[in-house]
């Protein structure tokens, strides 16, 4: 079964293995007529891109994006959009010594259970260079949405245990793109700076939290009972590298909490139906009300880290490895384009769909 | 766009409104030659079913799953599964008042925004009556996943505010089947079921979180890199009525701590490579490791509480209301054959799917 | 794997054997705000029912239609249609001696050694009794077809050796519904009515062929590439029993001639443009260009005549079988509602597809 | 929505306009360990390529496919496989003339129809270009079929009024593979080509049929009730360009006979199962029955032909249009590997298919 597809309507295909020739996707399904700015798609790529500072890894990745089919004279055509990124400054000889090995929390040992092979240089599919191709894809979606008056922010809310506890609202979400860190609130940003440097010489890696926020959704999008918009924002935010948590608007602070005190009503703005309070992250019964669409992601901390651990290898023979090659010690900075990135292809995925639903 | 099927291989699409004459679920995809004991579907939905105490709502429901199709001479054919449950005990005239107002947290406003009418009769689709159909189709999941060697359990591990914090596997969770909370920890069930009856009693509502635990799982299920084991468990997970986040394994305390202390390495145990901790919750790359799978969900408080609220109508008037029909103070207990359900329809689909990756 | 849906949009999953308790199908993605007469519904499964005639087999079927979610207020809601029909006047015990017998050029060996167990009584899932679902379904898509303009007609071509000469422009094609044989030229019908009595006579069975034509399809319905309206069109049509073939336009005619005389150009009709012959059967490039969408179905002779046949048993012996049970010498005329339901099916998936290829 | 994919478990993509940079493919679903040999991609797309002869067109392409992702030591890997192929010796400066004319029977029209714009160049996405990307995926599926024992034939049966009237089990298959025409009987291959060579100085084409046959189908492939094998071959070859129609073994001949000559009953061959003949082409009730699967292929006459033909531009005005471009007067021998890589790909689906539907 295939599992590197997603979306319904707007659908994107990925393929490439982080040491092969190349790396892309396929978007079918974009509606014709949307101008694309190739610009943007570097943009977003570049803000996925490793080697900003001291804190990412060195990995040299230019990362330009050939657009090969689907766009003629600066617009959509409605066929197919191949994107490609080739791959550069690979040096698999690195990997040769994992070749037999399973590293702990990779998908090594998990790959071969289920193909009985695998591509172990660099991770081979199971690399999170394979976001590269999301981002790019991701970025079509998000001039599609900016076309209908979606626009998409994310931020990072924790680095290990330093948490960002101020509610959005009061936060100006443009200050994240300033942050080294990916955090709109300096003085947090600053001890997350920190403490990832530290954690960087103790040889150690870290996780963290992104909030993701999309407004200008109309009341209307999202499809019961299956397709619910945060069945599909979940399931591809768990689709992400090193995710293992998602939740909407008071997610699990909720599930500690009262009815009388989480209901969202709706009030009457100036003639305009709206929710009163957002409690919800903006969906009920898996429909977008027209509020802010909010939701947090956890990610684990970087599984490469470069101290010895203990595992086996292929027979089962305990070995010691030390896993060279070039890693961040927190990748939630860099996360957050490919969160908005996802979120962007259920949105734009959702809002195609919204146009089937009634009779006229 | 449709929405009302999950799965690749294992589909089920349910359909049926809370008042309307029946609810079902057919299953495409189920292979031939397993015996369907029509008594463990009526064991699953009984679990699901309301008035088995006090502490749930009154509304009988008989619950009786006819099997139309797909079973001949008690073993399944190959053919679609048809499964029928026929409403009962339906009070319509008791929501005739709610047929122009927006209950706060229902998805009332939604539906109407998405589809420009609605059944206001019980929530129509949106009712948490649904879930019916996918307890009745989960079972059939579940009788497939016993003859592969799985075995799934969930049990309640938050109430409101009170936490069961002991790892479950010092627990029995047989023994949550003998809660009326669905904890298997007699203590912590006692302290919940007193808040339920406290809560019920002030006229509000709670939430609550559930663990699920799959058992027997072997390593190799879950598609990279779009339909990963957590993104499609995730998916469906938050598909769940009132469910506002998913996490698996350390979740997000992982997203707090350090990489020497999360990751997950490998042992040989007796000639077999396994996992020698579980922080991941038994998937990695997207993928079962072969140690147990661990989620969690949040459940946010019920919407439908009985005292008044403010909301507006249709016609953007502000109105009070006072939600009459028969409510649950915490629906989380009876959740638990729905999460399970949800579960087993995923795993069942892997299942399958990892019959297809491999030329041998 | 599934099989049993079909649509992208508007998808209709059948269930139900021949001999089961009931048969039905589900509506996922039919639009809200469809009026739903049952009448229209009722009247289509009436034209495919048995015994109309000496002609046609004289099993009864009541197939009354319960419409049992997804219309509320005599108007579509958005959510999946469930439509069941329960069977009746079965006579299961008839099939007994065929338990083991494999019928010439029937699924009942194909079944088994596909699923390695059939249900047997009737040919189960394999029978023409499968399709009242599909009628039933294709009523619903006929209904938004007529919202949006387009109307379905077919006729019968050819029963046997007889062939409708006479192209359809020429005919009044309302006339078919008025001919037991469904051909619309009084002659032509009152010469394929002898045939069929002659052949009934024989102890034989015939075949026929089936033209269908769409009025009204505005030019841009239809996906390049795999997703050609001819490619679903046809598809759809060889999922019909007995179907082994289908033409579009000229169809194998045109294989045989020269571009120079099948090339249909465009002309300027009073402002408008449109193709000024329809050689293709208004298709290009898998595009309808305004013009009438002309299909022709080729049914094989019926499988069970009543004559004694050689064939083998489940363990290879050589028995000679006599098909009892009660068949059509000729089932076209009853493949009408068929063949118009299935187009229509396509036809309704494509009108929702082709809401969302322009991004204004 | 999409259009571009085929295919349930292995699923293929394409992408790309005639007069871009490349064409590819996407597959997604192939098994991990097949051994992939380029070489015999490479034939299969020679196979296909123009400039083989006087008879077909002088675009030269090299058509050399890169394998960018999926194959690793030259072994598949089950991670998608890009194919890319660069399009060389485009002369877009040719079709400058054409863009803003509707040229007859060509797809321009209902491109711009549906999309609200076009490619112009060469016919964009609707050249039968595009065809290149469908060998190449196909190849990767015959490499499949091969290691499962099937083997897939095609044959031009009628070029124009030129048929080839000799039973294919009467002739060497192997032998089309000499013939410029690619029929395996000397002396018709022979009168198609004198043919298609007068038809070439008259300045007019010709259409065609091919027969396929896939030989070493086990019984059991095909999923009742949509995806029958009739239904999923039917759709790909009606998604080839130009086709107009499909049968399946005695298609439109049987329409015309009777059940009693058409039958295929099953008999005892040593112990073993197997229909006595072969009517059906090798499939009932949708699935293979063991017998060869036997369909033929319709193509109507090239579109583009070099005399002046009437039609319309965009705005309406009547135009007289000569089509320049380098086109072949008939297209039918190119189309035998297209051929073959479409069935290959629906076989290759439903052999995956099969292992899913029993449950042992």
């Amino acid at each position: 079964m295939s599992g590197n597809t997603i979306g319904s309507l707007f659908r994107v295909t990925t393929w490439g293995e982080s040491h092969g020739p190349a790396i892309g996707a396929v978007i079918d399904g974009c509606p014709a007529g949307l101008p694309i700015d190739p610009a943007y798609i570097a943009q977003q790529m570049a803000r996925r891109r490793p080697g900003h500072s001291d804190l990412t890894s060195p990995r040299q990745e230019s990362d330009e994006c050939e657009i090969l089919s689907g766009v003629f004279e600066g617009f959509t055509t409605g066929t197919p959009i191949s994107l490609l990124i080739k791959n550069t400054d690979q040096r698999s000889v690195e990997y040769q010594q994992l070749r037999d090995v399973y590293r702990p929390s990779h998908a090594d040992y998990t790959y071969e259970a289920r193909f009985g092979r695998r591509d172990h240089r660099g991770g081979g599919r199971s690399s999170a260079r394979e976001t590269v191709a999301r981002v790019a894809a991701g970025a079509v979606a998000q001039l599609l949405l900016k076309e209908l008056g979606v626009k998409i922010y994310s931020f990072v809310t924790g680095i290990g245990e330093i948490r960002l506890d101020i509610p959005y609202t009061e936060l100006d979400l443009q200050q994240a793109a300033e942050s080294v860190v990916g955090c709109p609130h300096h003085p947090t940003a600053q001890r997350m700076t920190e403490l990832i440097a530290q954690v960087k010489e103790e040889g150690d890696s870290l996780g963290g939290t992104i909030r993701c926020v999309a407004q200008g959704v109309p009341a209307g999008w999202g499809d019961p009972v299956f397709d619910r918009l945060e069945a599909d924002l979940g399931k591809v935010m768990l689709s992400i590298n090193a995710v293992k948590g998602v939740t909407f608007g008071a997610g699990f602070e909720a599930a500690m909490g009262r009815g009388s005190v989480y209901n969202d009503n709706y009030v009457n703005s100036d003639g305009k139906i709206i929710p009163g309070t957002n409690h919800s992250g903006g969906i009920q019964g898996g429909i977008s009300n027209g509020a802010d669409i909010i939701l947090d992601v956890a990610f684990k901390p970087v599984s490469s880290i470069p101290r010895p651990q203990n595992t086996v290898d292929r027979h089962g023979n305990p070995v010691k490895i030390e896993i060279g090659g070039r890693h961040d010690p927190c990748v939630v900075p860099r996360a957050l384009p490919i969160v908005e990135a996802m979120a962007a292809l259920v949105l734009a995925d959702h809002a195609l769909r919204s146009r089937t639903v009634r009779i006229g």
